[in-house]
């Protein structure tokens, strides 16, 4: 009687709202990292109370970053996936789950800077997180099953190996942590740098297939989606 | 001097935007049971303080899960639900009053995973949920009154089964935390599985209708609203 | 040197951006009401304690169905609100500065539902809320400023006349309080069917102009806005 | 091998996308104010308690006036931003930064009114959200990096210095502090007025370029934008 049509049986859940979605709970979850903060409610002097919350400060700070990075690597990876099935709709839920936990370790981060269960919290937390953009990567692009056919492999391999440096330098960071706490959160607070700082980012997440003289081809194929969020690229909107 | 336009009195609530508000609530809600994990205050070894949480990220984790499945499942509805009146508005508001809600119950869960009171207010929680959802989609299916006359009759009724399924499931897990909590919260844990895994929904969610020959004509007919989230389908994107 | 244009000053915070931001305050509002609910953390009988959380329950309920309403008569009111100027946005912001405050009057009743000061604290929030919303309407349609000519001058003044009956009925609660503390309660949980119940909101929300012959010119005139959340009525979706 | 396109490394993430992140954690945080008013949980006169509250309460009212003051002015700027790279969409994410952390020195400002280490605390988060926001702009505008060619220098100019005043205010008021606190606290609740009434701003931030006769040509040049969010203008809605 029924027809198997898997592909299509979640077509209500396109990209577009997959990434709706997503987006509220990236903004969401950065948003909360400030109920880690405090307002002293025990007597005492103020100024002594807020200087014991620096920590939480510093890693309010630093995990708003991490956080604002994996929002920008999802949407970066939402330029190229053009399909959804449902087992990558699940690996995206699954990451986002990863993405709305990090409040709890940052707050444990901030309480307990000195420890090393918090850092290997922490960092196991980053970890997951990372492995789960792995993943979601690794399961849209692999035998190109919802990105274009003419996606550049070269570049697929490229960012599937930036996205397991992270799980690798926050491993060592949790070794680093039982030689020495601080070692460790230099470690937290010096690597987000690499994928905020322009040059390596752009060398690796610019595809050879996009010349600069095919821009336009590119954005009228995606031209559908371009209308959602305002227009995809600078061509759309100027 | 006043006409009744009953059908249009709510024109400005379209399904697109009962979609975005319910969105919102869905990722809030979503987000928000990462609060039901405690940084430890009181002073102690913190390791074993981490160690009494474990039962709140078990509860985050299958919380987090649940709430994502009906999130599928209410975006799946509305794929094929192309108009609203006044009381489809206010069972919709009702359902997101309940899912809203899961995060209470989440929490208690977590800290009293073992007590009887606590999986029972869980179950419940979630049987009210998806009878919620069950008449949401019945209201708007009966009749045709809020979906295409070309729906598969089939179809409908195979939503209606599957949405029902759930409540009966928890009332029997219910039934066994009498016996053993563990045994109810056993069924807790496997029970989304079939909701998650692919064979099942998508030999349930898809319509006989949509044959392989026609879906151009169907996402045709949904060409307005799928402007707004990027395009409903494969076709529409690639 | 600069020419005033005051008119178009604020010419990129439109209707659909201010529906936008104000979407994303209702629905976390919403969903933050559940947050006044506690996992007890003291030691004693679970059932027990939960049981004094039935008032806190009841305030969910009718804090979310109150809310709802606000959003509802919030887009409706959107629908034919077609400018923006800067008063008309800095009411909007006043209006959700107090739709964002209604969590913690919520809790109050709920924690302290007995006491007549928080039933005060309730009504008066809602009052302001209520006063907001008419202000919001009366400078939006007075000399048609932000609406278009042709709006029916009766259904201007029905929707002016039914957005002041909520101020004056909590009025009325309010001084029940000094009476009895728990006929005000039943005013706030009666009242809302008010603007629940379909035969009413239709008639007062239906302007004469409207006729069923021709939806279509109207719904042609917001194509525009239209294409944003998904289509403005059936006709645009079906 | 990999060819580099730095403008378009960042592709996916338009001004649209990060105007729709903004808008998230904006909505988010300001809601987020509520939960510096605390119910009260232990005994005591009721009506005393929320007494003590009104300081929070008025630093709830002063705060998402605030926010929304940056909410406006952020708006604005995008309006004119028609282009997006990586060092200004970090330049924005430190912004959203110290957006989410103003709840924080708000609930600090409520619970300690009178020390002068809370104004001190607010004033210099505001102090830092405003410059974020003048470097925004200064980045965005500077060899018209980011805007049109033909934005009118003058208006680059005058937004400019508007977005520094409330560093030299805040600046002056944290001296204040010193003298009188009630005097740091008056400047901070009547310098908002300087950036909500209409004649100042709209003198300032309407360009000279923008006259009665073209609005139509500038309104269709960014179309595509407009599609998104419902339109620019009230010619495109009306």
């Amino acid at each position: 009687m029924i027809r198997l049509r898997r592909s299509q049986a979640v077509a209500g859940l396109t990209t577009g709202r997959i990434t709706a979605f997503s987006d509220g709970v990236f903004s969401i979850a950065i948003t909360l990292l400030v109920l880690n903060l405090h307002v002293p409610t025990v007597p005492g002097k103020l100024l002594d109370q807020l200087r014991t919350q620096w920590p939480s400060l510093l890693s309010y700070l630093l995990s708003f970053v991490i956080v604002g990075i994996y929002w920008v690597a999802h949407h970066n990876m939402f330029h190229y996936i053009k399909r959804s099935d449902r087992p990558f709709l699940w690996i995206n839920i699954l990451l986002l789950m990863c993405v709305a936990f990090i409040p709890f370790p940052a707050g444990l981060l901030g309480q307990y800077s000195g420890q090393r269960i918090s850092l290997i919290t922490y960092a196991s937390s980053l970890i997951l997180t990372n492995l789960m953009l792995s993943l979601l990567w690794w399961y849209a692009t692999s035998n190109h099953r919802l990105v274009d056919q003419d996606i550049d492999p070269h570049f697929v391999r490229t960012v599937n190996r930036r996205n397991m440096t992270a799980p690798v330098v926050y491993l060592v960071s949790i070794g680093l942590s039982f030689l020495s706490p601080l070692a460790s959160l230099i470690v937290f607070f010096l690597f987000p740098l690499y994928y905020i700082i322009p040059s390596h980012i752009d060398l690796h997440l610019t595809p050879t297939s996009r010349t600069k003289e095919e821009p336009k081809e590119h954005e009228d194929s995606t031209g559908e989606d371009s209308s959602i969020t305002g227009g995809e690229g600078e061509e759309d909107i100027s």
